[in-house]
Formats: C-alpha cells, structure tokens, sequence
C-alpha cells in the first residue's frame, strides 16, 4: 500500500509539474466539489485536473497510464449513478471549461466541446432556425459530455431518439492516451468498427471526449398541447397504447400516475380539473407545422373525449405553462414523502405497461413505500421515484428491497433497467439481473482490450458497489430543487 | 498444414452429423454460389451450411470454435466489397432463411430474421401505415443482415439516417458461439456497453444476428420531386448548398455529374432537357404532408430558377418516373466505357464538395479512365464509377492508381472511403489511409477480445488483400443490370 501511494505521490507531483497550480488542485472548495456528484457519495482523490485544451486531457491521460493512476472524467456532475465520482481516488479531470459551441447551419451540425451545456446547444441552434432535440431534465446544468456518457434522453426521445442518435462524430483519447477519431463532419461512414457508439453510453470508462460533432434537425414551427385525466393508472397506460397505435407521433406524451398526481394535487397545491381529483394524467405535445398541428389537434382531442375523463388544452404560451405546472410541481413535493428520493428510469415494453402499473401498486403495498411515478410512456421509460427518509434504517431497507423488486420485474417484463441515467454506482447490482454472462462478459473483455492498465473510470458498471451502507453529502447543487412543503388550507 | 486439414475434415464431419444433408452441402451449385459474393472473387472452402432456426446458427458456432473452422455469414450476397465471400476458406453459414417479417403497428417496430429482404420489410411495414426508411439501391435482394452488418445507407439517409438509426436491438451469437442480446423491444437503453451499434457495421467479423428489432416512422403522406440541370458539376454541388443552408431538408438529393449524363444521354438516349447537352442534374425530393409539400415546393422552385438552367417537376407518379429515368439509366450505361466498375462510395463533407468536384476531373485526365460520380450530395456520399476493362492489363494499372488517388484526396478533404458498402477485402489497402495506427489497434484489440479464436469471417477489414491480381468469377447475378449499348441513331 505504501509504495503505491509513494508512486501515486510522484505521479500527482509530474502531473503539477505539466499542468501547473491554475489547472491542478490538491485541495480546495473545487476539488471537494468533484469529489462526488448528484448521489452526493463522496470519494477521497488525489487531484482535481481542470482542463484548458485537448493537450491537458492528452498530457493528464498520458502520465495516469505511465503510472496507473485512475482517472474519472466529469462535467458538470448531475449524474444520478454516482458514474463521475472518483470511486477507487486518483485524479478526476474536469473538461467543463472545454465548452465551445459552433453551430454549422449549411451542414445542420453542431461542433461541441464536451463541457458545453445542453441547454446553451439547444438555444445556439435555435437563433438558426435548427433543433437539437434531446432534453434530459438536467439541461440547463448537464454538459454534452456527460449525455453522451450515459447516452441522455429526455421527454421528446420517442419521436426523436436519444443522445446516441445525434451524434455523428467524436473525438478525443483512448484510456492509453492515443488520440483517436470516430466519424467526422460527415453522416456516413462505414470504414471499420464503429468506437463512436461504443463510447457513447460507456459512462466514461473507454475514452475521454473531446470534441463532439451533432446533427440537427430543422426547428419545428409549432407545438400543441393537451392534458387529459384518467380514471385510473391503468385506463391511462392502456389510452397511451390507443394513441400510439392509431399512428399519431406526439413529440412528448408524459405519464402522472395518481401517486404523481397526489403530490401536485395535496402537496403542491396544483389542481387543473375542477370535480376530478388525484386522477392520472398524460401530458401530450404535438410539434409540427400548421397544417400537420390541426390533423394532430382534431385526432387528439376525438382521442381524449374517447379515452379520459376531462381534458384541456393549450391555446397560448401560458396556458401550456399552466398545463406543465402539475407534472412541474410534483417532482419537489414528493419530498414531502421522504427526505431523500432514489429516482430509477427503468424501461418496460409498450405491450407491458399495464402489468407494470399492478406491480407498482403492489410493490409500495408490500415494502410500505412510496413511489409516485412519472415519465415518458410513449417509449415505456418511466421514473419511479422511491421515497424514503434516510436516517430512517428500517426505512431504508424497504426502500432497498422495493428496489430490487422493482428491478427484477421490469427484466421478467422484457424491459431493462436503465432507460437514460446508466448503471454508474447505484445500479451495479442489478447488471446480472439485466444482462447474461456472455454479455457481461463481452463488455468485460472489450474494457480489458481499450483500457489494458484499468485508468479510465475503475469501479463502474461491473462492480457491485453498495451504495446503501455509505453517509451522502449534504450540500445543496444547483439543480437540485427546492422540496414543496404542503401548503397551508 | 496436412493437421489441419483433417481437423478441418473431422470438424466438418461433426457439422454434417449435427445438422444433416439438407442444411448442410459439400458440393453443388449452392455451394459454389456461396462461394463469393456481388464482388465476384470466389474463394474455395469446406461446406455450406444453410441454417433453418437460431439453433443451427449456434451449433454451427459451437463447432466452429471447437476445431478452429471460420465462418463466414451471409445473405443474398449483394456485398461489393467481398466482405460475404469466405476468404479464408472454412463455412460460410447461410441465414437467408431465417426471414421472419412481424411488424408491431402499436410500438412502431419491425421484429425481422436477418434474412429478411429489406424491400419486403418495407413493403410489409407500408401495409400498416409505417415506413422503414433506409433504401439501398440493392433493397429487392439485399438482406436486413447484410444491411446491418455494413450499416447499409440510400438515398433518403440525409433526411432520415442510416440502418443504424433504425435498429433498436439485436440478437443472436458471439463469435465463442454464446447466445446473447443487445436491447429490445423498446426504444431506450443504458444498461452497460452498446455492443448492438459496434455489431452494426462490422461485417460480420464481431457476432451473427439472428433476430433484429427495427424502429419505424409514420409513413409520409406524399412526395414531390423536381430535377434540375446545371451549367456545370460545379454549379450544381454549388446549388446543394445554397438548398441546405436556406434550411430545406429534401427526403433525397441526388447528383448526376457530367459524365453521368453522358451515359444517360448519348448511350442511353435519355434526354430530359430540349436544347440542353450533357448538362449535370440535381433530381430532389420532398416528402412531408400537403401543406408541407407546397411550401417546399414554393421554395423549391425559387431555388431551381435562382440556380440552375432548367427544371422539370412531376405532378403524377408517371412524371416522377420520368425524372428518374436519368438516374436509372446511367449505371448500366456506364459498362459501354469499359466491361468492369469499381464503385467507390466515398464521402465528403459538404464544404468540401467544390474541390472535390476539381479532383475528379484532374483524375481523371491524369489516369485517362472515366469515372462517372453520382450520389447522395445531401450527405456529400458519391459513387465514384470507375470503369475499365478487366482483360486490358494497364488499363487496370490505371484504374487501380486512380482509386488510390481517390482514396487519399476524400480523407485530405476530411471525408472518408466508404459511406455504406463497407471494407471487405476490396478497400482493406484503405484502412490505414482512413485510421491512424491508434484507432486500427483498438478495433483489432476489440476484434481479439470478442473472438479470440478468429473464428467470425477472418481477412477481412484489416488484413491488406490485393484484388486486382486475382480473376472474377463471370456469374450473372440476379441484380446485375443489363450493360446499355449506345442506341443506333
């Protein structure tokens, strides 16, 4: 242990003497900051590397291989899974300052930094008349690195597709420290292995990203929107299955269930039906032109009057706010459940959705928990929010075992059990759950063959990492929101 | 070598008693067809194997790796590039078979057997409303499987991606013969390594598919196309841009450069445009709804003026064909310069068009060989058609300088040497012009990792083959056009 830390020493000392004090810091609010991320489960590291140009990334990259020191990447750190903590110490690199953003409007392409934010991508091809559609609820903080990590979706993915489907190009380092590209400026390529997906999704263990190239699509011209209320959690799922297989589209078609629904409702003081109350919703946006928007609108709301109890649509800009404001309100007022949240964006399969919605309830019944659930039906990617309150131990342990249910019933429904946010820490239990040996064992082998020395990110995805037993931080992030108390009758 | 032969022998043998005659031939016609593909470099080799079920498929691989036998996988065998051809000799394993068609009108998804002919899935998903985007030129014949395993491009890629952007899972074995499976029937995943998009455009080299989950769009309404000619080849990748930069997002955009039209007009006789001569063609089109279509159409026509000589639209199906009639005649035409083709689908990114332009006019005056370019000018994906005469030994020397010229300019221009038909063995003295050192050794590293026994069809990608030295079968295949003669005026 002794010699290995001596080394480690020598190596934080060259690796000062390459980037200097501005970039390198052994100490310091900054280097507490990336000692974890959104789980807020803190590691001890050797230093916080800020990187300024592609060649620190290089340089740092190069002296963690000479001397087999970890290294965990991050951006801004709104992961959920613990995947940018530095969990076996090291070095975290931090490539946020790597944030250029030019938007090539003859190509419809955007080239990126890793650090450059989602939200700032989206507003830059905006003011061009284009759309990068991929919207993770961490937008205005999460970094276009971080999504391409764990292959971010979002709310529009089922029309849209996901992160991955955006990416044409990457460019950066192999976990050796050799400068690689994948694609180009270009949307073909078939010329050998394609390392361009193969990063994309692997949470920063095989290569660290350095430039991105995105494709983007024309900005639709308008939106529409519809709420419609449900008699139960089921009629809702079942309407969703209505909707989508009579051909329509939408762009976004977001579940409530009445749990949601209940924390919008008692807690947050939201209620948009007058006479109807803790009835699940859908949340249904069309984008298009005009023409398309009116043959969407008359469909939808012969739909609605069909499927639901009571609907109200959106003639103008507030009006569609109003409509957001339950599936808005209800996130912070499910703190009113629990003290902490463990938010799981499993998938199930269209065709299951109804047997998901009875194991739910069953679920929260057997393990005395709450967990309200929202999220993107139209591609089965919901996010059941299992509440509980930390200091509490028996508590926790039901919150564990709803989990572990959970995780096993979505696999039995031909679903998996990450959607959006990745394995990271928090999920590497249920991998052999989710994936066969042979599965495992090939992505085994192909971490082994790219990152023969184990540098990049060591202890994600495989590892089973118990996060249960381990004190969380307590600091407040930037985009963590502030929890809704019930308000005062 | 005598050793291995009767290993090889033994393990065909073991083959023969696990699957029996009928799926598995040692001799006939069937197994001399298999023996190379659209290419036409015939390799010997030791059976034929045409698997019925999945099941053939992994005791096929359970043997394979057991003796050391390759395997090389096909379907109808339309590869240019002999990526299907057993190089190596050993089975080639056959799964045109197993070509379910299912499609999920509810989920949008097609549920295929990698044997399933692309133009069938299309045809099948059209019935319900759907649509399956990719279309290359081969879709009568081609196989989904062939189209995954060198992600297959076409026309409409610009507007709507590649065959990766539709496929949502696969299924199917590891080179060690190991069942496994990447996603599944639903839109999202983030559970560990995406080995489903590193399969995809592997040729066949990482794992065989045995069922695949493929994403589908609403069909579009209508089309509409217009064909316009330019004063030069120049002009009209000029008038490319000034189309996307104004924010057009045409469904296809297909160029016919100079030489193109001369096949077209003076060997084919197809003329379109009175008082116009050998004039290079834009034919573009629009899919969308009604109103989409007229505003694009408005649009269209202001560009068609602004830029080009002349135009033509189709108001029925009957003018569509008509405009087409250019694009369709000028492949077949082209065998009148010469009785062989090499055609080369590189890509250039969009701003470097122009220069391209120039270069393959300078080439080919340097290598007195014409080379007919038309393609996919939307995603800068050309068919550079170089035509010679296989018996004429220094013509082929010519040939074989221009390709290598055309190969190192399109990576100077920041493209790459193929967009969709992949490596095989006809671009493997490419690869090193197309990756640097560090790029190659990670997809060999990977290529080691997930088959250590170099079992999945060997020589391929990697392995510099020389095919000009080598005789072409003289095999009429079923999609070989019917060489146009000059018509007698």
């Amino acid at each position: 242990m002794a010699r290995i830390s001596k080394k480690r020493q020598q190596a934080t000392e060259k690796l000062l003497e390459a980037l200097g004090t501005r970039k390198v810091k052994l100490e310091g609010d900054a280097k507490y900051m990336a000692s974890f991320d959104s789980l807020k489960l803190a590691f001890a590291y050797d230093a916080l590397v800020i990187a300024r140009s592609e060649k620190d990334v290089g340089a740092t990259l190069q002296l963690a291989n000479e001397f087999r020191v970890p290294v965990t990447t991050r951006g801004a750190g709104t992961s959920l899974t613990g995947s940018a903590a530095p969990a076996k110490g090291g070095w975290v690199l931090d490539v946020s300052n790597l944030n250029r953003i030019k938007i090539e409007k003859t190509k419809s392409m955007a080239i990126v930094g890793p650090g450059a934010v989602v939200g700032q991508i989206q507003a830059a091809a905006e003011e061009l008349g284009l759309f990068y559609p991929p919207d993770p609820s961490s937008l205005k903080y999460s970094t276009i690195g971080g999504n391409i990590a764990c292959n971010a979706g979002g709310m529009r993915c089922a029309k849209y597709g996901v992160t991955r489907d955006f990416v044409l190009a990457l460019e950066g380092f192999l976990p050796t420290g050799e400068k690689v590209s994948w694609g180009g400026e270009y949307k073909k390529f078939a010329t050998g292995y394609n390392i361009r997906d193969l990063w994309i999704g692997s949470e920063g263990t095989l290569g660290v990203v350095t430039k991105a190239v995105l494709r983007l699509l024309p900005k639709p011209e308008k939106k529409w929107t519809i709420l419609v209320a449900f008699d139960s959690d089921l009629k809702a799922l079942q309407a969703v299955q209505k909707l989508l297989g009579d051909g329509h589209n939408p762009s976004i078609l977001e579940f409530l269930d009445s749990n949601s629904v209940y924390c919008a409702e008692e807690i947050a003081g939201v209620k948009l039906f007058k006479g109807l109350s803790l009835k699940p919703l859908l949340l249904v946006e069309f984008d298009g032109n005009a023409a398309q928007l009116r043959a969407d609108k008359k469909k939808a709301i012969e739909w609605a009057k069909a499927t639901g109890l009571a609907y109200r649509e959106a003639r103008t800009e507030k009006e569609t706010e109003v409509l957001w404001s339950a599936r808005r309100a209800c996130s912070p007022a499910m703190f009113s459940m629990g003290d902490s949240k463990i938010n799981e964006d499993i998938v199930v399969p269209l065709e299951s959705q109804a047997k998901f919605a009875r194991f739910l309830k069953q679920m929260q019944k057997k393990w005395k928990i709450n967990a309200p659930t929202f999220g993107h039906a139209a591609d089965g990617n919901f996010h059941v929010n299992i509440m509980y309150t930390r200091s509490d131990k028996e508590e926790c342990k039901r919150a564990k075992g709803a989990v572990a249910d959970l995780m096993k019933k979505v696999c039995e429904l031909g679903g998996t059990i990450s959607g959006e946010h990745g394995i990271g820490l928090a999920k590497t239990p249920f991998m052999t759950v989710a994936r066969n040996e042979a599965e495992i064992g090939a992505m085994k082998a192909i971490k082994k063959a790219l990152d023969p020395k184990g540098i990049l990110n060591p202890g994600k995805i495989f590892e089973p990492y118990e996060v249960w037993d381990k004190a969380l931080e307590k600091v407040k992030l930037p985009w963590d929101k502030k929890p809704i108390a019930k308000k005062e009758s």
